[in-house]
């Protein structure tokens, strides 16, 4: 997996929360606090995407090969079922 | 792939829809017409995540034997990326 | 409610449906059914946010303006509750 | 708006954000990475969901009492048309 990628995403995330929080303690505008929330959603979705292809680059693709790959496939579907609206 | 089930869902969506153009034109309460649009879109999803668990069984298991599982993955992925918000 | 607007989009998503069942008849890759029944969800979701949009401007306006608002906005979170993930 | 209660909910996903990061860096398994996401989009859903009640019953109804709902409405509107997928 990258990590560094991942980690940078996430750690971008973790600093807009920062900012949200201050937002909200200064009683700024309810929709724009809105807007920044759905940017640090895009921000965990873009990270768990790099994290789902990775694994089925690595993993998965392991599993595969060795032939028990079935059990794989059902965790990735469980996360979609959790995903997807 | 399990066509008949997939193709089951696909018809009770279909008809739910039938239902749902009739109480617009009845001019039914907006919310109830909401939340029966949410109901077919919840079927749509199950077809979805069927169709999707049955192409990682077959086309990408047999990819990844065949040692080119790359493309397949990033097909899968780049639904992931329109499905998930 | 712009019934007219509404219906047609209920109606392209239901000649679609057809369109998809075809597909799973003809077995034709699951990655395209699957493009298309992400299609059809656009649709719903263009329908959806129509029906919700018309609904504030007509029902709650009027609600709030008789002093009555909560409940009809209790019910707006309720739907946005169960379309967000 | 209920600033204790959706400050926490922010705090906690924070929290949750820096435990993933560690995960990441002592590469732990793909999928329960993939769980730890998910868990802090549900706590940011949850907040902005409290964030869009409260505005409703805010700033939307004194909008509406003042004769000039309609661009709050499609402030809404426009936020649910980037959530919902």
């Amino acid at each position: 997996m990258d990590h560094k990628k991942n980690i940078n995403l996430l750690k971008t995330a973790r600093g807009q929360l920062d900012g949200i929080i201050k937002m909200i303690e200064d009683e700024r505008y309810c929709v724009d606090i809105s807007k920044q929330i759905l940017a640090v959603q895009a921000l965990l979705k873009k990270s768990n995407l790099e994290i789902l292809n990775n694994h089925m680059k690595g993993c998965l693709k392991e599993a595969i090969r060795e032939g028990n790959g079935d059990e794989k496939i059902e965790e990735i579907v469980m996360i979609l079922d959790k995903y997807i609206k």
